[in-house]
């Protein structure tokens, strides 16, 4: 699921990584030219092709007219998961997260791998993010890390 | 139902308050990457493990992109609490609300538990709700209070 | 319908003002913890009591995600109106609406009052709401008036 | 379907210029007192009253609040011709797009009256709004026209 | 699917594309006052015309209202795609994005055009949407082109 408009071809570093990450899936792969067209079409990816899951990568501009229309595509997206009860993982890329095209690069490359991990994970792994629940985890630049090293009370249950 | 996101760990905080609040409820924790993924989780949790209420826990960042995601993510919380008749207990923290990492940890825990504590009234005890209605409660920082004393006249019902 | 985190008990001022008003209905009081609750609460006072309409109180706060909050909770009762195809009377009063506690009290009380007269008529009488079309009536503070003393041409229906 | 907030009674001027464009129809009138009331009202007069179109008149205030309130009155507006498959006229005159009341209440009779014709042919001569497609027209303030005289190239349909 | 409000005949400069495009097609044109009566007519262009594809002309003018009327429009037309579950190609010129009339009717010409092959892509040739994924494609100004030369690393699919 990815878009003409973006500059970076994010769904083939994300496929990449998740035939390094494991075996027992199939990948189904549809382009749209814009990031209002997404949504749609991960409608059909779920009810035609029956995914389990739906990658979608976009990559907003800097102008407000761009930030309105990754607005619009993201309800959406968020509306197509309500109707089919199936995550979607949206990675969107805004222009203006990087200070030049190098980076833009360097940044779709990664987020779109570790957001790969993440899909991964919803899918076949789900404890590994509880693992990791409100440790600040970043896709893309660095994590954040937890506040002040986590909760330190002892849990009941 | 929290994200690995977040910089602290609020979910176990609910629990943590929940234990200490009363027994006769069974809890099911599922972690998510995101804020923009809780929506479509809390629908699985209706659906898939017949939960009675959800408490969706946030941490949106500080930046434009970061509210635009919390604005979309309330926006799926409140849509599947339409589909489903019952109720989301949303509990996000601004990473700006805080001065720093102690403060937003402080924080943090604090609104979990005192949210813990609205979603067990809601489910357990509806009326202790109405004997506060309009006093100016708040989950986390202090409460302000009711302006002017509250209503004077004399109810007739 | 109302919560716990507004600064007045908006609630009682309405169903004071209502009992002053007429006769012929039944009254069911629900309180949630805060605004963005509203929605599927009302969705419960339809569907579970049939109530033939419902008042919603609330009372922003004066920040930028209490404003987010506000839109939240709107778009969901405007929502649950479409779905249910009855009236629900959006009561907010903004904290900022307000130069103090004491204007807060006058103005919470005032609106709640207005209101639960519409909510009468739209129920009992809703010819008088035509009567006053295009009047500029305003809820609390005081009423616009008609711009430039309403039409003059006359009516051929 | 008009408001007791509104400042002008639009609904008046565009039921006179209604009956000065044609016959054939008739026209029933539902007051509520504000914009965010008026999607619900819309939906019952399509089902209750079987109407084949239905025009929205609104007067927006100046303030963020009340821009706030056209938004979700519009989107709630938008879902109701989604739900019912008949359009909605939206008559909304922004109270500050006049310099002051006297041209406010010129704009809002010229406005309500231009939308009617709008309505009228939407239901009774489509054709005639596909002629005047990209013209520019402007319903109220004078039409901005087409840029650079419209199109040049030969159709081949 | 365009309006009497645009300034330019879009949606004739993308009928006499599709023409030049290929075969194997018929087009229905429906003209509507503004953009927030685009959504419903689309609606009624899948429904009751059984369309495969929309393409939506719209030309928001350059006021806070007519960028808040373009966001409500955009999320009827994404709405509708979800209910339908087929494509609308959303073709929308900010009056603002040209600098004069004339680069206004070059740019809505060239942009109605260039998304009229990308519908007659959906259609008829999906795979060539995917063989320019992340490639930069802009509609109307010229392309931005791919970030670095695109991804390096060899794809194991």
């Amino acid at each position: 699921m990815d878009t003409t408009f973006a500059r970076y071809n994010m769904a083939s570093s994300a496929i990449d990584e998740l035939y390094s990450t494991g075996t027992g899936f199939t990948i189904k792969r549809y382009t749209v030219p814009g990031i209002k067209d997404i949504p749609v079409a991960c409608k059909i990816l779920f009810e035609d092709y029956d995914c389990d899951i739906v990658m979608a990568f976009g990559m907003p501009g800097p102008m407000p007219v761009d930030k309105m229309s990754a607005q619009i595509a993201s309800t959406g997206i968020m509306e197509v998961q309500l109707q089919e009860k199936r995550h979607i993982i949206e990675v969107f890329v805004h222009e203006d997260e990087a200070r030049d095209d190098e980076e833009l690069a360097w940044l779709s490359d990664r987020r779109a791998r570790e957001h790969a991990i993440n899909a991964y994970n919803i899918v076949f792994d789900p404890e590994k993010l509880t693992e990791n629940a409100g440790t600040g985890l970043r896709q893309g630049f660095d994590d954040k890390g937890p506040a002040v090293g986590g909760n330190t009370y002892s849990h009941r249950h």
